[in-house]
């Protein structure tokens, strides 16, 4: 009965692809969120900064840049069946930590009746080149979808389907102030299982607005260099997430110059300091929990010299609450679980409420 | 400097193995919590069944019971260093929506001062014979470790580790009665990113009591003869969470003859029966959403026809809240992510509470 089930599946994937029955649509035609600095060169379509940026960037952050993080794409269709096709740029499709589908996979939500994003689908990569149903059997109703692009992979190409009846309209990404998160691994979205459960794709959809993702696996360090580049955007705010790349001493030579910097340029931008989420074992090694205390007072420092000095529209996020208090937040001591992830987003989300004036 | 440190650290882990610094203990020497059956013949060590049920489960069922799912080693140390080495079975290390990490990965706990478990560390592997420093520059002090084994792959061996000149003290498996969970893939513990957050695995930690996992990928169908296995364990309760891998039909056909199976050998041993998580895209998908209906209706008809005719201690879960009504809760639509582990857990908690009388 299996077989038979997973033959008609095949044949019908089969008939429906040999068979042009299927609208493909580059979505480089019409254009993702998350895609900062959108007007520049870019070196390729899905990197994350500009061609000039590989000029000033570390030659690690210009590597990791270039991960599809935080992108996300928009359509509105009447779908019964939708597919996508899409190649990234590494063969390295998991790590031992995270697997495949937040690696290098996509992940589908769609907005109900009441207007809410709700999860859809998501994807369980096999190969660089992939080409599947993200979901079937999708019930009557011209709605909108949300697609996001692998978190730990450079996308090469991607493409949305729907059936050659089906109504697809393409939506260009949304002219809203962004949600700018500048960051670490964490950022970029370890340990997440599917792209849209990174805390700031979280945020994206419970503000529902774009969100630019720039975090860089162990190299989120308050670069004037990154700094440079995110003065250019005119966002909704900036999010400093960098301390766990960091420590005591980095962070007090350049937490104030980078917030500086990023407040001479846009003087009414809110500005989010960030403390590092403390390790769930750390209560057994004393050692972290000390680089924890540091890092924190070195943050907590920071900003009261920033206030005093008069700088207005800043934030602040204490780590020590981001993963919960039941110390199973993480995969691995340092990075969220999709647990520690929700909970991250629970507690950046009344912050940002605050600094966009929503309450 | 970070080559440094990977230098300093790889010298110090040679160092430490090499010059036998490293006290070795082989699990099987004194025994792991989750292997039922145990004073029996058994085909390999880790096996979760004995070599008998290889005769009377299907074929499928055997094959995925060689997984070491739920198995969990107790140990008391007072060492800074825990070191582990393992070998899996299978070269098969993660999957395209599990990472390795909890496929074939360990996952340490510690109990705290106020003999609480908390998280203490996990591992990375990249290969199928692995030795790793689990935790190091653990605070002083004798405390009792808790260490899981691979979910989704076999475990040819097992052994802890501490530096020559610590305390190491083999715990026995208690002699307290188990929870024996009887499931499917969930049940197994996809997708977790580590063992010690499936959901069995929780609620061992929480009613701090023995936990056997007998969930089978894809072939939890309430089989007689996996209903003959569980009468053999003296257990403190059967729960039977198998809708996700049945529909209606099946259910009615064999979930009151597997309860009256368990009830006629062991009298007074609670029974919960557990309905499928909602898919959380079956918003979106009308069929997916009967199926769910179905499977519910048929469960709480077997259930009603059970207490009819007199069965006692029987339990039942209901499954709409079991991930929670965010849409957030897995990483695939079917299998929980880490939150919605937790979550299950939650569900399941108060229920098993009373069905352990601890309330």
């Amino acid at each position: 009965m299996k077989q038979i089930i997973v033959l008609l599946f095949a044949l019908h994937t089969f008939t429906a692809f040999a068979q042009g029955k299927v609208q493909w649509h580059d979505v480089t035609q019409w254009g993702v969120e998350g895609r900062g600095w959108g007007d520049q060169e870019r070196a390729k379509w899905f990197d994350r900064f500009p061609a000039k940026a590989e000029k000033t960037v570390t030659k690690s952050v210009w590597s990791l840049s270039r991960h599809s993080a935080g992108m996300m794409v928009r359509f509105k269709s009447d779908a019964n069946t939708i597919y996508a096709k899409w190649k990234v740029t590494s063969s390295r499709l998991g790590m031992p930590h995270m697997p495949p589908s937040g690696v290098s996979g996509l992940d589908l939500y769609a907005r109900d009746s009441r207007g809410k994003w709700r999860w859809a689908a998501a994807t369980r990569p096999s190969k660089q080149k992939m080409e599947v149903i993200l979901l079937r059997g999708i019930k009557p109703g011209l709605r909108e979808y949300a697609l996001y692009l692998p978190l730990y992979n450079g996308t090469e190409s991607l493409a949305v389907g729907v059936p050659a009846d089906a109504k697809f309209e393409r939506l260009a990404p949304r002219k809203s102030k962004p949600l700018v998160f500048y960051g670490t691994s964490i950022t970029h979205g370890a340990c997440a299982s599917r792209p849209g459960i990174a805390h700031p794709a979280i945020l994206g959809r419970w503000f529902d607005i774009p969100v630019i993702n720039i975090g860089f696996s162990g190299n989120g360090k308050m670069h004037k260099e990154v700094g440079g580049l995110m003065i250019e955007v005119d966002a909704a705010a900036y999010i400093i997430d960098c301390l766990p790349n960091m420590n005591g001493a980095m962070v007090t030579e350049r937490c104030v110059p980078l917030v500086q910097q990023l407040r001479k340029a846009r003087p009414n931008t809110p500005i989010v300091l960030v403390e590092d989420r403390r390790f769930p074992n750390s209560w057994l090694v004393p050692e972290k929990s000390k680089f924890h205390d540091d890092n924190h007072a070195a943050l907590r420092k920071a900003f009261k010299e920033l206030q005093t000095a008069g700088v207005k529209h800043l934030y602040y996020v204490e780590g020590d609450p981001l993963l919960g208090d039941d110390f199973e937040g993480t995969t691995d001591a340092s990075h969220p679980n999709d647990l520690g992830f929700l909970r991250q987003a629970e507690v950046f989300a009344p912050v940002l409420k605050r600094a966009l004036k929503l309450e």
